[in-house]
């Protein structure tokens, strides 16, 4: 019996029809009264912008932003009660409010899009309303009062804009993201290829340049080539993060600070590092800081140069372990699942595929960032929310992207020792070797004279009477052309 | 009391908390078995994606790609029917279950994201499983019997690939999207668009080129112009859908059929086409079906086409309505919300400011799907599902935001007539009518000279001595001066 | 001795500096006098420009937009005349010179860039003095005259305006490099394509799905996909063209036409199409043709989508032909050039890598042409020699890499036999043939038996007694799996 | 006389001509004989490239490219002498031929396209060839001469390989523009607004927020915003660099080093920054210098930063200086040239058109160069002429047009008094300064009802009774607004 319930439980869609039904409250703001269902804690704006912008799935602000706004606030009211234009209490009840919101308990709360107003300005609403009328909830009050305890713009937006504040919740957001979910999947993945490299560094195998047979290498120096991408990625994404640590907050309107009291600036952003734990500081320059989201153009390019990096990786894994029998075959990846609904046994390099899917994703959200970021007009940037949903898709897609490529693939591969061996004795460029003993043009003549009778390098170079099969042997040695860079 | 249990029974992780404690019952599939959440339909491989592809969000695969499968897996059902290599007992318990797919009614049943496999396999063994087992629960079985009535693969994908299907799903999502979505958005705006040309068609106002005053045209004629873009965006989209109608299924594997009926091909199309109402035919060409997506790389290319359009026209609205003293002024735009969060009495071109973020979404889109486009190799496209999500993201936001800017802007908006006459008779550029009579370089020195000595045309003229008063009022009528193309 | 002089003489730099110090002329504009070089025919405005916008390398206006411009000046003056607004004497002069702007005869006359203002006014005066002055010469006139016997304004630019005439001029070069390089060279390919396919339509080989081995085809099947392809991207060039017929002219400054004599547009844009013999139409609406430039970011995205279909095509080119040894080679392309400068006997893909650098630079033109379609305001798009930069170089290279693939590369593929029989004979994947016989499970424990035990499918079928040796004779015939859509 | 053969010499065609017809000699490779222009110092393998890679305008392959192989072969030259594997004769004569290269003076004699294969190969072996040849030239040899005093191979490209040189010239390229053109571009732009943020710092001026009124900031708080914007840029600019300094020289084939002797890798990156005087560094992997170019790509991303932040910059100027009756108007820029071929008198923001085309050229090759950075194969990236090309080209591009917009429009910027006054007294958002006074709705009561009635804020104010008209004045005053972050 509980089990038909449930599956109907599970369905929003069924929950939503009932919520539909109930009550609804009257709120109003500077432009009149407006409808807002019964039991839930957002206002008039937030059901006006709702209402106006029903533009793709609902609630698809991300719910970063959403968290990242429950620490500003909270930092907001404590820097305000500090400097002596916020009650105490007024503050501690918007605190305990920004808390239900930063540990995503309100998540539910939060229903408008990322397509609203450019500025963000109906998601700050959402989470002034929210702040305001839940505390007053918390403090025994009703939703249906006309009279809360506080007021969204007078007090919980208090020495706050929009147009501060958004931009800050975003940054916030991207930082935490990026140290909490990008980085870490970045580092996780740099040390399994770290370790492979030193678990290969003894396997020579042919190389490839042009997907054409080349001299060799060891496969060590292959997937060391990978971590040093990784490592060169996670710089630039930190390089990147500097500018991030800047928020805007203190700003308000148009940049000057008005209707702030003097030090909020550097205070609230001190109180956001306190909150986060995070480097966080003012913006030198509040103007650049709203009317600019160049910090986080940088930002989406360095996850851009990431992502042009771990394309790279992943197609050399799935060409690398290609095959079984008609492939590359060099490496062998794990098996996860059946690799095809028609083909009996075949096993696929998904996690690669998924990775560099993701990686397109990212090179795609990278340019819908530019176009965002190179819009802003006068004081104020209004592709706000474009520009933080893709920054934060980009960084939350890299993260678990790589740890799932590294967890379901990368700690297992293993050399495919009978294949590589096999390559590296038939590989043609073993010749160059000889360059520096017979010159580059005895030296081709010796390869083309062996593939075109497909011959041994040897064969060809003792019947081209260029040297001496002893003399192949000393100085055609794969091991000891692997070496020099080792 | 409800509604305390209301405020959490509305949040999904709670109860997915409970479900997770439920028990699980055991499938398997060729790799061996696994633990399946005994109140799910899905199978053994649905679940070894769903826990080897923990990447973004959960369920992000496409809902329209779900219920497009529930067309082709009824279709295939069908003709496989047909055809005598089904039983028609199995095809219709495949059909009943199908059915439920494509109302939507089995969402909660597709917990896969796009990050998987890129052949989408995954998702076509979620359909396989789900229908298969959702059919036997139809027919009294029990999720828990061994045996079900169905299997996934041999019957429910009986002569299909996951090559074929999903590729077959993704035309048939996009098709369906863009007439049911995409185009009526576009085309309610272009009618509202043309509409307004109409209505604004005596309206003579101020021309402007590189943002500065140039000579005069009506408002219609401006509105005109936008319409002709949307029609001819229209169009554009339409021509892509062309190519959208060609169905990859029937090339199995890799484009060469195995393992179906002679004229299953052909066939199966024909059901498509007759269970969606739509004019789908099978793919002349399946290798290009199966190993390229050009004709999605084309819908999105026609999106982004859009995107560009909508981006000129949504900030012409927004520059044009932009003050209310300071700025240009010309239109006046609904209000529809507060604008500004600390600016008492603000309103902003919000509409606009939405539309321009989706635009810039679809361009970024547009070059994921142009990169996932180009990776295809040897007989497979592996970016089906980033491609598909892609695409169908940029659909339904264009549709939806056309919409919206529609019903909450471009049909409210109003000539702001006495900014329209001012700016019109101060227009040094009604000069220009001059250049017939008196020639280009003295017509500039009549300007110049207005323009140094903050006069009018008319008193610089005659100063000048170039032309009577008399003759300015003959030549200069900003009437006249918008007439030939009008 | 002449040999010295000759490596001098070609240097351009060096009669640069020569010419630098002969003598200049002055020449007036409405702002004033210029000194202008001497010998050139360009005028003030042009010399201006010059001055003004040291952007980048010197005279990057495309050529092909300076030979556009001789064609719509000339057809403007055969509708001036014709419409009694000029002098048949008149006309006949700029006829004249514009025969020889037309035929690349005054190519360096314009030594503008590309990088000036955005409605290519510039350019369009450039082309105005230069037949304007290269008209009095022709006509016995000296540069030095003061006046000549054509207005660069009121008698070349008679009925126009750059808002109009680059426009105009942008659609007839890019129609014009459509239908004499790009199509040429893609049908030029498609052919060349087609027919291999014919050619190798009885060699059965592995297909490739993820990389891996799949299920036969034959090496034709392949080629006719990669023909179908461009097939493909031919009809969605043509499909994109048709707006580009549609020209600007006629609507000067803002759209409305003024100045411009009744019946000019339609008349001016007839002319153009005698002179061109293209079939280009006067646009239905004039204030979208100045105001947006759709046509070009459609033509812009369908050599887009060319090149996403090319880079599969160059991509699975040198995949295949990968090797000699170590690689998948199943085609052997033509040697053009020794391919490493150190590594002796070493040959490359070189074709498919210059396609396929064409390709990525096609894909990000795409954008450029998008960003600066998305940003135009009010009457005017000011980003349009960009646009047309992008476009022309975007077309240019398609053509001409199709062409150098073609004649270097793809008439020369032939089919490595004895790889493409070992790899067939290897494949684990012809299982698939034993799906309607013994089921997919079944068959899947062969192939993971075969594959585990380093076995042939024959062997594992046969101990694991699903099938006798003579039933799998019978059921796995390769040449038997790709015929169905063969 | 002298002129009519002037304006013919200057014509390359002309003369191409003329060469054509001369006579050829005979050079050849590993593939055989090849006739060459009898008066070219390139030799067999660069007119292959030249015959086989007809795409695109001839010579593309850029400059800065060419005059970086000078460098580099030199400094390979002189270490390889030092490490006893050259002559010290041989060095010297490499090195006097590369001092050519590097002063220009040998750029006619690099005929190849940027199509051609990926790895520049053939430019590094037209490096080889002319500096061979032209070595032997000036020591007295005839380039008919079948044998000459240096090998392009085993001398000139000793211890190389076009994969580990040509990633060191592109990294020399792009390192010495940018702190040749594109850093001292930016800062001379950042110097200039800098100033002007000074000079205009107490112009109080209505900011603008969704391009509606908002609050009041200084014209130098505008100014300061685009000073820092672009100091940002600089500070990401150089960050990218750093990478730039990694020299992949010593790697040779694919990044082990094959060939080279011990120690050469850090002593030639010596030596380039020795010639250079720029800090360049080997790199510490080798494998990744030449599989990836992630450096470049990262550059690539921040040029694209850069070009995001002066699109704003370069869109506000022309729309604070719109007009010059009918828009915005605040500002006044210089006028440089006649606006318009059709309407007298105008003057258009030329320069800020040209910057922001720069910068939908940059954006668009930051695609292009991370779609070539993300399709590298094994040991090779083959993207590399197309991603130095597009970096080359945004760093050239920005740098110059930093400069034009600078010295054509910047620096004579000049502020439009009465205009920001009439705006600023005209704003209803003064209202603002009311907030904490009378709270947020009914200050938005104030704005709306001014905006309503067209009256002023004072008016209004006390019309409402909200508060009295001493009361206006002392709170609303706009010179105070501006303060807090002043």
């Amino acid at each position: 019996m509980i089990y038909v319930t449930f599956t109907y439980v599970y369905k929003p869609y069924f929950w939503f029809k009932i919520i539909e039904q109930m009550n609804f409250r009257t709120e109003h703001d500077t432009m009149g009264e407006v409808q807002v269902p019964a039991d839930k804690y957002w206002g008039a704006q937030t059901e006006r912008s709702r209402n106006n912008f029903k533009i793709g799935p609902e609630a698809s602000m991300p719910k970063e932003i959403i968290h990242a706004f429950g620490y500003l606030k909270k930092a907001a009211a404590l820097a305000n009660q500090e400097l002596g234009v916020l009650t105490s209490e007024k503050a501690a009840w918007i605190a305990s409010a920004c808390d239900e919101v930063i540990a995503g308990q309100l998540d539910e709360q939060f229903p408008l899009v990322i397509w609203q107003t450019g500025s963000g300005t109906q998601s700050n609403m959402n989470a002034n309303e929210v702040i305001a009328y839940r505390a007053h909830v918390l403090n025994g009050g009703d939703l249906a009062d006309e009279k809360k305890i506080l007021h969204p713009n007078d007090d919980v937006n208090k020495s706050q804009s929009s147009n501060d504040t958004y931009p800050t919740a975003m940054h916030i957001a991207a930082y935490k993201q990026a140290v909490e979910i990008t980085l870490p999947g970045l580092e996780k993945l740099q040390q399994t290829l770290q370790a492979k490299a030193a678990e290969f560094s003894d396997i020579v195998k042919t190389g490839r340049t042009h997907f054409m047979d080349a001299t060799p290498l060891t496969l060590g120096q292959e997937f060391g080539g990978y971590a040093q991408q990784i490592t060169n990625s996670i710089r630039a994404v930190k390089n990147a993060l500097e500018m991030i640590t800047e928020l805007a907050l203190g700003g308000t309107a148009v940049g000057t600070g008005l209707n702030t009291p003097k030090g909020y600036d550097v205070l609230v952003a001190a109180k956001i590092a306190e909150l986060t734990g995070l480097p966080f500081v003012t913006a030198p320059n509040k103007f650049e800081a709203l009317a600019a989201h160049d910090a986080m153009v940088e930002l989406s390019a360095a996850y851009k140069r990431t992502a042009v990096a771990l394309m790279k990786i992943a197609n050399d894994v799935r060409m690398l372990s290609s095959g079984p029998r008609s492939g590359i075959g060099e490496i062998i990846i794990p098996d996860n699942e059946p690799g095809s609904s028609i083909m009996p046994g075949k096993v696929n390099p998904t996690q690669p595929e998924a990775l560099t899917m993701v990686c397109a994703q990212v090179m795609g959200n990278d340019v819908t960032v530019g176009i965002g970021g190179s819009n802003g007009h006068f004081e104020l940037n209004v592709f706000k929310p474009v520009i933080a949903a893709n920054v934060l898709q980009s960084g939350r897609l890299l993260g678990d992207a790589c740890v799932s490529f590294n967890d379901n693939c990368a700690v297992g591969i293993l050399p495919n020792l009978p294949e590589i061996k096999k390559h590296l004795e038939n590989s043609l460029m073993l010749v160059t070797a000889l360059n520096p003993h017979i010159g580059y043009e005895n030296a081709a003549k010796i390869a083309k004279k062996a593939h075109k009778e497909n011959k041994t390098l040897r064969e060809a170079a003792v019947e081209l009477g260029l040297l001496t099969s002893e003399q192949f042997t000393e100085w055609v040695k794969p091991e000891d052309m692997v070496g020099s860079l080792k």
